[in-house]
């Protein structure tokens, strides 16, 4: 007779059943990558100054910095390994990611040229990735991350979907924490204002 | 001389920061509540079923399930407090607020129709909320809350634009939950993967 699973209500019932077997599927990938640009248009341009340009304290991000931050990864992250990894396997690691890169780029921009500029960007690294391609033996090709050492490329382009999720996530929470006070004594029932962010996004 | 502040890496640096100092803004909540329907819209609206009828495990809630809740809540919650705060102050309690009432309520339809309802449903309440031009003392008048206690007529409504929020926020971590083998070693990278839901939305 097996023991019942511990539960701990920190942890959250979920986590008892990860992982999950959800595999990667290229096209389930590029129907949400397509519509992160009109998500965050749609939630972003035109709101107050409060929601998009607040922050959750010392050396975070707001909703602006976050848009910046996501035009940083399509110039330079996303399809750039895709391409190290087809043209370079494990031979070359990728180019590593500049976190902070935004600061720079986003400079004298307005959110809404921000938005209008991913839309842009996404769209045209779609095209490009759907021109390649790809077959599942493509897929199972590996590449070298310079500090997580061997990937695939089901899994960076795992990671790029995801990685709009894990904004879209951090996007939500440093806005709610701007009415942190104003919702009162609700703020108990609130899950977003009791994420931390974890460390990361 | 000061001692320096602690800083917790397990926290997150924004939670030094907190309380927030933002007041609440009836235009300010007016403008998010106005989003959020073309936001999930623009998110979930065609995308395959393993991004939006997946959850996290027994007992969570997908994308589906979600945009339910939110119909529920703009039918029998958000308003009709409102209403209750204005006509009957501290005397009459809200009627409480059925947390799983999506699952009836949802039964047979599509994800696209629940959708077509919110924007419906926000719409029609935003309109009757801006119908009561609402004044700074109106906002300071009390209710009652059937578990809280008293709460102000600003609390419910900085509540409301915040419950929009932590949802948006619980959406892109179901959906993220999903591929979260598919990312490989990246998953120590992605913030939202960590995230355990905090025993709440």
């Amino acid at each position: 007779m097996r023991a019942p699973p511990v539960e701990s209500k920190t942890l959250g019932m979920h986590l008892l059943h990860m992982p999950n077997s959800n595999k990667f599927s290229l096209r389930e990938s590029i129907a949400l990558l397509t519509r992160t640009p009109a998500t965050l248009n749609a939630l972003l341009r035109g709101l107050p100054d409060v929601w998009t340009h607040s922050n959750e304290g010392k050396d975070t991000w707001s909703a602006f910095d976050i848009v910046g931050h996501l035009n940083v990864a399509e110039r330079t992250d996303w399809m750039p390994r895709v391409r190290t990894i087809l043209d370079h396997g494990e031979t070359r690691a990728f180019e590593p990611f500049d976190r902070l890169a935004q600061k720079k780029e986003s400079e004298g921009k307005s959110l809404e040229q921000l938005l209008d500029d991913f839309a842009r960007l996404r769209s045209e690294n779609l095209a490009a990735l759907q021109a390649l391609n790809l077959q599942s033996a493509d897929l199972a090709r590996r590449g070298k991350h310079p500090a997580l050492g061997p990937v695939t490329l089901s899994e960076l382009l795992a990671t790029w979907a995801v990685h709009d999720l894990t904004h879209l996530h951090q996007v939500s929470r440093v806005m709610a924490h701007q009415y942190r006070d104003a919702v009162g004594p609700w703020s108990g029932f609130l899950g977003v204002l009791k994420c931390s962010g974890h460390s990361a996004p």
